[in-house]
C-alpha cells in the first residue's frame, strides 16, 4: 500500500517546467509502436520500433499510433520532435500522476485520463494514465503499462466497417468510451464486495469488516479522484466547441458524458452506503457491549448477595442463634432461593432477557 | 437484496456504442404494443404484434404507441428501424439502468425515466426504467415489466375529452405526469413506515430497529438517484426551448417541475430524519449501558464489602476477640446494615435511582 | 404526530391535472367570504355567502377578498369561475401540502406560502397553506383553517389611511410581511425552548431531553421545508420584472427578502445549535458511564483482594501455622489495611477521585 | 445567556412596515449628537443635543454625524425628518437584530453592519449594531451603546490630514475598516482560548473542558451570523456600481473585502479546529473508559478465581482428603501463586499493562 | 504552538489603513538584495545593500530583485518610494498574515502567496509569505524569512538560456511555479507519515496515535488556507486578462493552475483518509473495551456462582446433611465442574471466544 495515498514525482520539485522526467516505474525495455490506419474499405496494421519509420500519412485514412507500457523518457521526447507537440504536453505524459484535463493546443487537443482496473486478490484499484493527442485525421495513444487496454476497439475496427466509416474524432470517443465502460465494471466489482461486506456485517460483525470497509472507503477516495476530473474533461468536450470534434461526434460525447455522471451518482451511493456500513459497525459495536454487560450485571447482582449470606453464615460467632436452629439451613436456602427469584423477575420487567 | 447497490450491465463494456444490449431480465416473452389513436372527437384502440402492422398516421389525431415489459432486442430493432432512431436511443432504451435523462434529436425528443414500486412485504423500492419518445404527433412509450403503469392515463383518454384536446406533448406531460405523482404515494408509504420506525425506537429500541433504519436509509439513496436527475430532464424541459412543446403545455411541465422539487425536499427531509434516529438510537443505546452499569455497580458496590466483614469473621485465628463477645454478632449485622445504608444514601445522591 | 412527515394527498395520483380534490381535514361548513373595498379616503367592509353576490369593482378601490377556513372544493370552484383562473391555480390552492411558490399568469400572480403556528402545550409548528391571487386591483387571499391570520393587516387597513394610500400589490406584500414577521416569533419561542434545554443538560442530562432534542430537530426540518422556498418565492418576485408588482413596491419586498433570509441564518444557527446539543448529550453520557466504572472499579479493586485474604484464612486445612500465631489476625487486619491504603493512594494518583 | 440566540424584537409581528419600535435595552437617556466637519485645513469638533441645531454644510467640508448609544425612537425620529430618510430605513436602524446590509437608496447608501466585543470574563461574543448612511458629503453612523466604537478613526482625523483628504466614502470605509480590523483582534483571543483549550484537552481532560469547547462552537455561530453577511455587504459595495463610491475608494474596499474572507477562512478554520477537540474529546472519553474497564477486568479476573480456591477449602465437608495432607496449605498458595501470575501473563502479553 | 491557529498581527488593528506595521518576528538585520539581470544573451549578478544604488533598467533586459529575510519597515518603505507603490501594497507586504490574492495596479501586480516548508522534527508546516510584483520588465520578489526559496530559479537562469528567453511575466510564473512544486513534496512527506499512522492504527492503536491523527488534521488546515486562495489567485491570473501577462505564458499559468487543483484533491483525499482513521480509531476503542468487557464478564459469570456454592457449604449449621455424606465434597465439585463447563459452553456459542 506504500506511497499510494500520494504517488511519488522523482525529483521533480523545482525543476524547470518542460523538464522531462519520468515519474513512473516500468524498466526501460524496447518500445514499440502500433500503427493503425484505416478507411472505410481498408485496414493496416504495423508495428514500428522507431518513430523516424513513421511513413507520411496517406490521403482519406484516419491513422491511429498507439504506444503500451510507456518506459523512459526517448519514446516520448521523439514523438514530441515528429509532432512538433508543446514541452508541457511532453512533460505531462511522462508524469504519470497527472490530474485527468483537455487541453487545446492549435493543431490538436491533449487529453489525458485514467485508466482503473480492480485487483480482485487484494481488492485494490489501481490507475493507469492513459494520454491522446487529437490531430486533424490522427489519434496517438499512450499508456503507461504494457497490456492493451484498448484491445476492444482495434478488435472493431478489425471486425466490422461501421467505426472505420467515421473519423480520428470519432475514434477518441470510441477509446474514452472504452475507458468508462470499464468504469462500470469496477463499480460492478466494488458493489458486489461491499454487499458482501453488508451482509458479513449483518450475519457475523468482526473487526476484519471494519478494516474492509475502511480499505473500501479509501478505494473510493482514488475512484473519486479519477471520475470527477473525467466528468470535467467530457463536459469541457462537449460545451467547448473544439474545432477538431465534429458536430456529429458530439451526440456521442454526450453519451459518455451521461455515462460518466451515472458513474459518478453510483459511487457517491457506494460511499454513502459505505459511510451507513461504518455507523452501522459502531452501533452493533455499542449494541454488543451493551448485552455483555447486560450479562454481567444479571450474574453479579444475583449471586454477590447471596454470596453475601452465606458469608454471614460462615462466621464464626460464638453466638449466633441462627445456627442452630433445626430449619436454620432450609430456612436460608429457602430466602436465597427467593432473592434469585426477585431480581430475576426484576430483570425480566426491565426487558434484559 | 443481490444485485441492487450497482445493477449489471451484461457483457456490454467495451463493446461498440450502439451495439443493442438487452440488460433486464424479463424473458423473451411474445411482444404486443398497444397502439392508441385520437382526437377531440374520436379514440382508437387496437394492439400490434408486429410493428410491420402499423397503419399510416391519421390526419390531425395523435398516436400513443405503448410497450409493457421490455424483452429482448427485437422490437427495439423494429422501432428503431420503423421510425428511424439513433442507434444510441436504441441502446439507451435496452440498457435498464440509465441516468434520467431528457435528449433532443432532430425530429423528437428521447426521455428516460424510473417509475418506482414501493414492496410493502419487504419494504424495498424496485425502480422500472421508462422511456418516452415524443414526436410531432405521436408519443412512443417503453415499460420494462409488464403490468401497465400508465393505465390511469389511458382510461382519463377514454373517459372524457379533456386530455383529447391537447397535442403529444401533452400526453407526454400526463406520462411523466402520473408517474411524479406516483412518488407521492411512495414517499407517503416511506414516511409511514420511518413515522413507526421512531415510534418504536421511543417505546422498545431493539437491534431490529437499527437494521430496519440502514434499510431505509438505503431505500432513500435509490430513491435519490431517481429522483435527482428527474429534476434536471424537468428543468431542461422547461428551459431549454424544445420546438416539440408548445407554450401552453409549459405551464403543466412547470407543475410537474414543481412537485419534483416538492419531492426532492420531503425526500432529503425524511434522510435527516433516518440521520436523526440513527443518532438517537446510538445515544440511547450508551444511554441503556449507563443503565446497566449502574445497577451493576450499587449490587456490587454494596454487597462486596459486606461480604468481605462478612469473610473476615469467617477466617479461623484461634484468637479473634469479637468472635466471644455476646453481642458480636449483632453488633457487625448493625454495622453491616450502616455501610449499606450508607452507601444508598450516597448513590442515592448521586442520582442514581 | 401521525402524519406529519408527509402529509397525505388523498386520492390525488394519477387523477388528471386540473382534478379538485380538497386535501384538508376541514369539515364542509359554511363558507363565508370577507371582502374589504378601499382608497386613501373609505373603507368599505362586507361579508359574503356567495361569490356571486360579488359588487363590480368600483372605479380606483382596490378590493381585497379574504377567506378564513377553506372547506370543500365548491368555494374554489366558484373562485375559479368569477375570475377565470388556471385549473392548475385551483388545483393547488386544494392541494394544502404544496411547496411555496410564485406562479406568473397573463392577468394575475398566483403565490402559495404557509403561516406557521407554534402549540406551546406539546411544542409542535403547525403549518397552514396561504394562496395569493394578485390581480391589477384586487388580492384574494386563501387560508386553510378558520382564524383570521391577517387580524393585523385588517385592523390597520381600518385604523389609519397610510397602507391605504397604496396599490394592490404594497396590500399583498403587506400580507406576506405579516406571515413572515410570525415567523420571528416563531423563532423566538424556539430558541427560548433550545436554550431551556441546554440548561437542563447541562445541570440535568435525562432521558426526556434527548427525546426533546429530537423533536426540535425535527421541527426545524418542517421549518426549513416552509423558509427555504419562501426565500426563493421573495427572490423571484424581486428579480422577475412582475408587471403586476410597482416599482415603489419592491423596496419593501426587498426588506421582507432580507427578514426572511435573516430567518433563515438564525434558523441554521438553531440547528446547529441543536446538532451541537446532541453531541454533548452523546458526550455527558460517555462521561458519566466512565464516572460509574470507576466507582465500580474502585470499589471492587480494593474489596475484591482482602476479601481473598479474608477467604485464605478462613480454610480449614488442618496445619496453617499463621492461624496460631498471637498477633495472627492483627497482623492480617494490618496488612489489610495497608493495601487498601495503596489502592486508595493508586487510583488517587491517577486522578479518580 | 437568556435571549442570546434569538434576539428579541419586543412586539414588532403584525405591526406596519415602517413603524419605528425600539428593540434595544438602553434606558431613554440625553442623546447627543457628534458633529465632525473637516477638509485637509480645518477640522471641527462639535456636540449637538438636537438636530435642529445641525448648522447647514459648509462648501467643500465632509460632515460626520454620529450617535453612540440608541436610546429610544426620538433621535431616529428626527434624523429620518432632517434628513428626508425611507420609513424602512428607520425601522431598520432601530431594530437591533438586523442582518447586516446595504440599501441603495436614490440619495444615499444605508449600511448596518455589527460591532464585535469579546468579554474575556465570561469569553462571551457580545454584538452591536451599527448604522451608517452616507449622503454625498456626509456620513452618519448610528452605535448601539454608548463608548465610541469609532475613537481610533477619530484620533487619525484629528491627527493627520491624509484621512481629511478624501471624501465621505473614504470616511465610511474607515469606518468598517476599522470594524474589521476589530474582528482581527476578537479572532486572535478566540483563538487563544482554543489553543488553551487544546493543551488543557492533552493534558488533563475534565467535563468543563467540554462546556468550553460547547460554549466556543456557540460564539463561533455567533461570529458567523455576523461576519459571512458583511463579506456580501463589501462585496455589493465593490460589485455594484454605487455612484456614492468613488472609483479611487475602491481599491480601499478591497482591501477590506480580502480581510473580511480572511477572517472568514480563520474563523472557518477555527470551528473545523473545536469540531476536532470534540471529536478528541470523545474519544479520549472512551480510552479512559477502557482504561478503568482494563484495571477492574484484572482485579477481577485475578482475584475472583483465587476466592473461589479459598472457599473451596472453607466449606465444612466432613470428608475433604486435602486438609488433612501436611503441605496442603503450601500446595494451594503455591497453585494460587500459578494462577495469579498465568493470569498477569495473559494479560501483560495482551498489552493491558 | 503557540499563536499558530491565529497569527499575531500586532498593533494594527484601529490604525490608520497604509500604515506599515511589520507582523513578522525577524530582527532588524542589514538587509540585502539580490539584483538579476539577465537576456537571452547576458546574465548579471549583483547584491545591493541599499535600494538607492539601484542602477537604471538596462534596455532589453528582464530586471528581478529578489528580497530573502525581510525585517523591519525600512527596506519596504525604501522600495515604496523608488517603484512608486501604493500604499496598501507597502502595508500587505509586511502583514505577513495575509491571504493569498492578486491585485491589479494601473502599472504592475501585486501577488501574494505562501511558501510552506514541513519540519519533519515536530512534522509542522510553517508558512512563509512571499511578494510578487511584476512590472513590465521587472520583477521584485520578497521572502518573509532568510534562506533563498527561489534558488532553483535562479540556478535555472544561470544554467540555460531557455528561461532567459522569456519575459517578465515567465520570470513569475517560474517562480509561482516552484512554489507549487514545493507543495507536492510537502503532500508526498504528509501522505508517508499518514500512511505510517494508518499502519500504526492498524497494528498497535495507542493513544500517540490518537495526538497525531489530530495534529494532522490541524496542519491540513493550515495547508488549506494555504492552497485554496492560491488556487483563486491562479485562476484570476488565467481568466482575467491582465496586459502585464501575454498570451504565450498563459499555457504555462493553466498548468500551474492545474498543479494546484491537483493538489487540492489529493489534499481533500488526506483529509477524508485522516477523518476515517479517527473514525477506525474510535471504532476500535469501543472494540478493545467491548473484548475487556467479555473477559470481566466470563471470568466473573464463571466463578461467582462457583464461589457462592463454595459459601453455602461453609456456613457453620449445625444441621447441612449434605456435610456428612460420604461423597459431599466430591459431589459438589462435580457440580462446580458442571456449570463452569454449562457456561463456557454458553459463552462459546455466544462467540465471545
Amino acid at each position: 500500500m506504500a506511497g499510494r495515498l500520494v504517488r511519488k514525482k522523482g525529483k521533480k520539485a523545482g525543476s524547470a517546467p518542460g523538464t522531462l522526467v519520468y515519474t513512473g516505474n516500468a524498466s526501460s525495455q524496447d518500445v514499440s509502436w502500433q500503427l493503425v490506419q484505416y478507411n472505410s474499405n481498408l485496414l493496416q496494421d504495423d508495428t514500428l520500433t522507431d518513430l523516424q519509420q513513421l511513413p507520411s500519412q496517406p490521403v482519406g485514412m484516419v491513422r491511429w499510433l498507439n504506444l503500451c507500457g510507456l518506459a523512459g523518457i526517448a519514446p516520448v521526447e521523439q514523438l514530441g520532435k515528429q509532432f512538433n507537440l508543446h514541452p508541457l504536453v511532453l512533460e505531462d505524459m511522462l508524469n504519470t500522476d497527472h490530474r485527468p484535463k483537455v487541453e487545446a493546443h492549435p493543431d490538436y487537443l491533449f487529453i489525458v485520463f485514467k485508466m482503473l482496473h480492480f485487483h480482485p486478490d487484494n481488492r485494490e484499484i489501481r490507475a493507469e494514465q492513459i494520454s491522446l493527442i487529437l490531430f486533424d485525421n490522427t489519434v496517438i495513444s499512450l499508456q503507461e503499462r504494457p497490456g492493451n487496454v484498448f484491445e476492444g476497439v482495434l478488435q472493431r475496427l478489425q471486425a466490422g466497417r461501421r467505426l472505420r466509416g467515421f473519423g480520428a474524432d470519432y475514434l477518441a470517443y470510441a477509446l474514452l468510451d472504452s475507458v468508462v465502460d470499464h468504469y462500470f465494471v469496477l463499480l460492478e466489482q466494488c458493489g458486489d464486495h461491499i454487499e458482501q461486506l453488508e451482509n458479513e456485517l449483518m450475519t457475523a460483525p468482526s473487526t476484519a469488516v471494519l478494516a474492509k470497509i475502511h480499505h473500501f472507503k479509501r478505494e473510493m477516495l482514488m475512484l473519486r479522484k479519477a471520475v470527477w476530473p473525467l466528468r470535467e474533461l467530457l463536459s469541457s468536450l462537449l460545451r467547448d466547441e473544439y474545432a477538431l470534434i465534429k458536430p456529429e461526434t458530439r451526440i456521442f460525447l454526450r453519451d459518455v458524458y451521461d455515462h460518466c455522471v451515472h458513474i459518478i451518482d453510483t459511487m457517491e451511493t457506494l460511499r454513502d452506503v459505505l459511510g451507513g456500513l461504518l455507523d452501522l459497525y459502531l452501533t452493533s459495536v455499542s449494541n454488543r457491549t451493551n448485552e455483555v454487560m447486560k450479562v454481567l450485571t444479571m450474574m453479579a447482582s444475583i449471586f454477590i448477595p447471596l454470596t453475601f449470606i452465606a458469608g454471614i453464615y460462615g462466621m464464626n460467632f460464638e453466638i449466633m442463634p441462627e445456627l442452630s436452629w433445626q430449619y436454620g439451613y432450609a430456612l436460608i436456602l429457602g430466602l436465597m432461593a427467593a432473592i434469585a427469584s426477585g431480581l430475576l423477575w426484576y430483570f425480566r420487567r426491565k426487558g434484559w432477557w
